[in-house]
């Protein structure tokens, strides 16, 4: 049994740092690197992808709207042709970066607000993702577990990783419990990773009811960007090695 | 004998129509694609590139300073890593774009203030050459002949193809005349045709003044935006044609 | 009587042109004057502005969604207290500009999406409108008749204008007719002019069943990208004048 | 005898904090705000114009170069129109951000490599300078003390306030010592206070080789993102103060 643990590195901007890069590079075995769109230049891009390389860890491309105030988080009412140009475009950037770095992009991840509309819209991902094998048919996708993106890569054929939150509660839809419910972030670390852990061993998501939705579990999103959640992720990772999971960067299953 | 026939495309942006890539390209070998950050959105370049791809034309990559009003006319004072990274992504979206399109991208041609600054730098022209070199150690990199990016090229040992301009008038120094002299822009296609092909078959820039200065011609850059462009275009064709040189994609020297 | 033509402006960005502004201020009392978030940037705004001050032409801000390339046409899902800033940081740079050229903003539009959007959720019109009036209470709001934009403007008291336009067909519900039905876009001139002078003069929208909706009439929207373009606008002129309808600049009613 | 103490403030962007506004707010009594090119965005703008409203420091426009990835801080090569339309574009935001907020524009102080290039180029920052007098005349401008700055203020008779920096050492010809020089930036608070107040009374620059130049010094520029930026600050207040010299906002000298 093995999962890979990843994290959105590569965030800043300019001269605006974001995130603790270094730090996560200590926890994770997958990066996701914004791709210039709503965070990440390609000086960051060029630092975040050395980094990886030189740690071993498996680099992603993690494309956006192009909406750098909004962060990528602002829905945009894009035509679907726009959205596979968009997809293209960054992941042809991050690649070209990758290479320079002296790695190569293993996986896509959605970021932010097209990683919502994707995760409820299996047409919508399935462009999305569509767009991103037309440049590299090997690419693994990573998708939000049981959601629309997962049944996307499925009715494509292509390889892939379902992923589930460290840190959020789930309903029992298997979608997130809205940030603005009490309980929907999991701040105790001491709750946090046995939580994983089980699920991992389970194969499956446990709700916030309890309730079990069997599902691939992959990989584990770790947020890297403030104190607890590098408590978080050391728990996640303590608890997985205490169950013997071995933590290994994405292989992609078909 | 034979000769590359080169011409800017992809330049619109969003609802901003540029250029009239349509027409060039029943006259081009190659086209240099904007990638984005002076010109071009990944619509644009998805259209360019499918377009290159079924008319045969070979694709290269253009990229320029991230300045869309100044349309990367302005220099801009960025650090050298900087610079290599700004290369480095656009190439790389560029290879996406066109892989995605059923291309790939075969030479590289530096945009507007910074194709100037790197024709007068061999130190720049080199830096981001090699930027280029790190992606695509294949790739032809398009210099314009005679100059320091001409030299840049020789010392990396990389693939290049020497550029003279069908519109231009020659300084005895082998740059082009300033365009507020008279007679720096030529508009007459009964002379711009056959001076070109002299140029060619005498392997040399000849000057305003009548001097030769020896040199590679491996292409000929075409201006479309204008209809006297495209007679221009016409007359350049017709007078290699007439010299039976070849017209022929860019194989790229070293 | 009196009614005032309004039509889209300085839209132009950068290297590329839009629009026939030139031939428009020809035809109309008021311009819509794009402020550099989906268009327009500071020296096309300078260059307008000055050119509507020396045609006697009403100016007004246009603001947008900050989407250059989808042309402030797609829907951003931007939050209220964003959304009222990006009005007032638009108006604000109108103003400015327009000082320098010696004029005033005089009234404001919302463009594309935003357009949209406002004109079917009141509590957003207000929202946007009031950040306006923030700025300049005596600002005339140029509404989109009939719809949720009015009744803001209403709600708000301020100095507001009824807009119609000159080439869309309506539905029974004030709407305008979707751009895909046929019919929905009117191209004979004959009927244009004929058809505005109609409305004008009895206060009312009549829609493509006939259904007349009574409502205020200020102002008139004419396009001015094409040629029948052109030909519409100076069928309206005609007509309204033949109608003894007195053209003139916005006065905004309360 | 009385002194200005200003800042740069608003240089958040988007998701991306910069400084530390509000511990500068407790020091300065003017605040430079950055407009939205260089950094800051709307909201950015409306929360810094608010908190310096509520605080009574006076509201600076804060004008840069469109660079956002390079700060502003990367010379361009902007044509002299459009370095005007640059600073009037800003400047009409900031008018229109400082009014909805409750305050009002009082000073320009021009930012980063548009900064420095004005203060070595007089010709230049009368141009930057006369774009914002024709949008308010009564604008006080602010300039580098001793340098191309002052002299176009002086050339054009506005309304300006020589500036000196609280922590940068001075060669002998009153410009800055360069940063990588040691000693350059003062890092000493105990130093810092103290030599600063000596030159405003003394109304004299002392350049590192202890050498006087005679000078209007109306404002200090305080530094405010780093710890030791805050005890620099808190010691050029308080060695002010000691000499009874009155820390207040600007008037503006002609």
């Amino acid at each position: 049994m093995r999962i890979d643990l990843n994290a959105d590195m590569g965030e800043s901007f300019g001269p605006w740092p974001m995130g603790a890069d270094d730090v996560l590079l200590g926890f994770v075995t997958s990066a996701n690197i914004a791709c210039g769109f709503h965070a990440g230049d390609p000086d960051v891009m060029a630092k975040a992808m050395g980094t990886a390389v030189r740690n071993g860890v498996g680099i992603g491309a993690h494309p956006g709207f192009p909406d750098l105030q909004g962060f990528g988080r602002r829905r945009m009412d894009v035509p679907p042709a726009t959205l596979a140009n968009l997809v293209r475009y960054q992941l042809g950037a991050a690649q070209g970066m990758a290479k320079a770095a002296g790695g190569q992009v293993r996986h896509l991840k959605l970021h932010g607000a097209l990683g919502n509309m994707t995760a409820e819209d299996e047409e919508l991902a399935r462009l999305c993702y569509d767009a991103a094998l037309s440049i590299d048919p090997d690419i693994i996708v990573m998708v939000i577990a049981a959601t629309a993106q997962e049944r996307a890569a499925r009715a494509l054929g292509c390889a892939w990783a379902g992923e589930i939150f460290a840190d959020r509660a789930y309903n029992d839809d298997a979608t997130l419990v809205d940030r603005r419910h009490p309980g929907a972030v999991i701040h105790d670390p001491a709750i946090a990773g046995p939580r994983i852990a089980q699920m991992v061993k389970e194969r499956a998501i446990i709700t916030e009811n309890g309730k079990r939705i069997e599902t691939e579990i992959d990989t584990i999103c770790l947020h890297g960007d403030t104190a607890e959640a590098v408590e978080i992720a050391r728990s996640v990772r303590a608890a997985l090695e205490a169950e013997a999971i071995e933590i290994h960067t994405l292989d992609g299953r078909r």
